[in-house]
């Protein structure tokens, strides 16, 4: 992958969203949260070829239902309206009507078939929306002159995350450029609920609704997927992504010469966000990776990572700096996965500190400073069974953790 | 079963080990930990029947293979030796030699055949055995006089449990009385490892090894597979359970006129074990307890309750005392098996938060009274696909569970 991420992937510092061609975006305050910016819009110039992919709870919110009904109807999407502090979610029909109104509101201030609009919302579950304040967001909302800024979006979808969280990346497809740009958010606890995952994504490649949907889930498999803070899942989490075509390249499918580039690019693009979206993780202090070589296949190192990053015990332990491999061979030990434990070897950052089933002398001290200075950790395991590979991200469990969770309302 | 419980299964209060006839047990101090006991054993007067689950670890301890090789010679066993400090995991070759001759000394020690033994350590995974010290325990440790103790055999098995755990029921059969008593430890972190869970049962029914096997496998599902403290599962788990047949019944099977009852009385008994890790989980300062019914089916039931007890967030609302419903939701949401939100009530103690799949108005602060007085917190859901029932026992997330984990070495 680095050579493609070298020549023909590349990253793109400071650009986000409004990064491709044709899109716009902007963010205000609509009083749903006290102070802070809560209500965005992104908007593409033209219709686009767009995908989602959804959280699989059973509880899901409304906005996911009237989103997967907008891209249902013909896969085109020219906005998308997202409102933070109340998910909208546990809300019955009411809440379904909420979040249909909302959609005919965007549609209307942007001249655009209802369809073409998608939904989403982040914050307190079990809330109705205030929709006196939707409406005055639906009417006020802009995205031209100053209006427009990926900032004031980026802003306006955060809950308690701690930063804003924003990537691009650019590929040569047909020798043309393609930027995919992308905004985040991450876990934020609000009362009485659980963190919403979502993920905003526009591009200027050519490519039609059915292949970006496949590109799309490929992408978000190795990324949003494999990272975790507390193994919760929300009812609201989403991730879509608009394509309005405007880099002029051929429409891009599986057959065409560039398809693996583009794969690529947009697979980094997640997982650069997902990246954020883990190291924001609540009360985390580091972004934890741990990487599986020579599993069974590629689905097996993926859950023996997630397994690892996913430990309540792996996770207080690099918050304490402590070099216990025994809590990454337990974590292991009981994935769903077959592996084989005499052939396992683990390495906190370059120690190696257990090997072909058995204890390594190493040196704790230099292994207790490596956890207790890098802000991000990696945690190496080699099977001997196979050549699958896999990488999954979290962070440290702190007393943070349980101070957000426990006690925020005090 | 209240029915059954009142009439025909007791409970008996300050049983354990030691009040089925025939057996015997002692611990003693050999200098694996600094003070504490840490060795110890239980002797059946005559061969015993046996029966064991083990941990599904892919790293499975070194003992665990040899009591698993004991009881699969002939199903009887006449002493279980047990050790504290040092779990005889990850060992590979020294540590499955080391098990085999404290094996060995214990056998020498009571005139058994090897195959009588069984062997169960808990502690640090990585570590070998101080043999010159197991040695010594193995021609000191005595089950007669003054040395015959229960409580010495419960504290010689725990690491950083609170308190010993121990139970009694008595069942009649055949009009007979038939005892079956308990010993416990639950999770306790010591570097650089994870909890052990160990449970040893002890009856004075008659019942061959194969029906035990079934009996107890039943059991455990309902009781120890049904808590967790932090997800994690140890490569030492292990339950083991002898019966000596002095009680005098007809050997039990499932066409015993009173199997029912024998399967409740050891269904019970391991519940009330598995109660008592649970709240004694690291850093715990109660009980959780998640009772679902109505479920598409009772493995469903026992999915959802494991999944909602399991929750980090819910984990943290309990400890937080925070009536968080929404948490709730979402952890259900996320469990493998279906079900309907529509058709959902969820009760924390007796008060309704949430049904239909609708928020219900309910006193925030008498709820959260009861989340902070009570020792023994119940969350119940009442799903509407079907007659499953199922329930599950954790505790909450602390400060102190980080504390434990993160910090304790220093």
């Amino acid at each position: 992958m680095s050579v493609i991420e070298k020549k023909t992937v590349l990253k793109v510092d400071g650009g986000g969203i409004l990064s491709p061609a044709g899109f716009k975006a902007g963010g205000l305050h609509i009083g749903l949260r006290y102070e802070k910016k809560d209500f965005g819009v992104v908007y593409s110039e033209t219709p686009a070829q767009s995908a989602a992919v959804y959280t699989k709870s059973h509880f899901q919110a409304a906005p996911l239902k009237v989103t997967q009904e907008s891209i249902g109807a013909g896969g085109i999407l020219q906005a998308i309206v997202v409102n933070s502090a109340i998910a909208n979610a546990c809300t019955g029909e009411q809440g379904l009507k909420d979040a249909y109104e909302t959609r005919k509101m965007i549609a209307d201030r942007f001249r655009l078939p209802e369809a073409y609009v998608a939904v989403a919302s982040t914050g307190v579950i079990g809330e109705c929306l205030q929709m006196d304040k939707m409406k005055k967001g639906c009417s006020e909302i802009s995205v031209h002159g100053d209006y427009n800024s990926a900032k004031s979006f980026q802003q306006a979808i955060l809950t308690t995350d701690t930063v804003e969280k924003s990537s691009c990346v650019e590929v040569m497809i047909d020798g043309r450029t393609v930027t995919i740009g992308g905004a985040a958010k991450g876990s934020g606890m609000i009362h009485p609920n659980m963190g919403t995952m979502l993920g905003f994504i526009t591009t200027d490649a050519a490519i039609s609704s059915p292949v970006l949907q496949s590109a799309l889930k490929t992408a978000i498999n190795t990324s949003f997927n494999q990272i975790t803070v507390d193994g919760e899942t929300s009812t609201n989490d989403m991730v879509i992504v608009m394509a309005n075509g405007k880099a002029g390249n051929k429409p891009l499918n599986e057959n065409h010469p560039d398809w693996g580039h583009f794969q690529e690019a947009l697979s980094l693009l997640c997982e650069d966000l997902a990246k954020q979206i883990a190291r924001d993780g609540e009360g985390a202090t580091k972004l934890v990776e741990v990487e599986v070589e020579g599993a069974h296949s590629t689905a097996a190192a993926m859950v023996i990572a997630k397994k690892i990053v996913g430990s309540s015990l792996v996770k207080t332990a690099i918050y304490g700096a402590d070099p216990n491999w025994g809590r990454i061979v337990g974590a292991m030990g009981h994935s769903e996965v077959p592996l084989s434990p005499l052939t396992c070897d683990i390495y906190i950052g370059e120690e190696c500190v257990f090997s072909n089933g058995t204890p390594q002398l190493f040196n704790e001290k230099s292994v207790s400073d490596y956890m207790k200075k890098e802000e991000h950790v990696v945690i190496k395991v080699s099977l001997q069974d196979g050549t699958g590979e896999g990488r999954a991200w979290g962070c440290d469990l702190t007393y943070d953790y349980v101070k957000i969770n426990a006690s925020y309302r005090t």
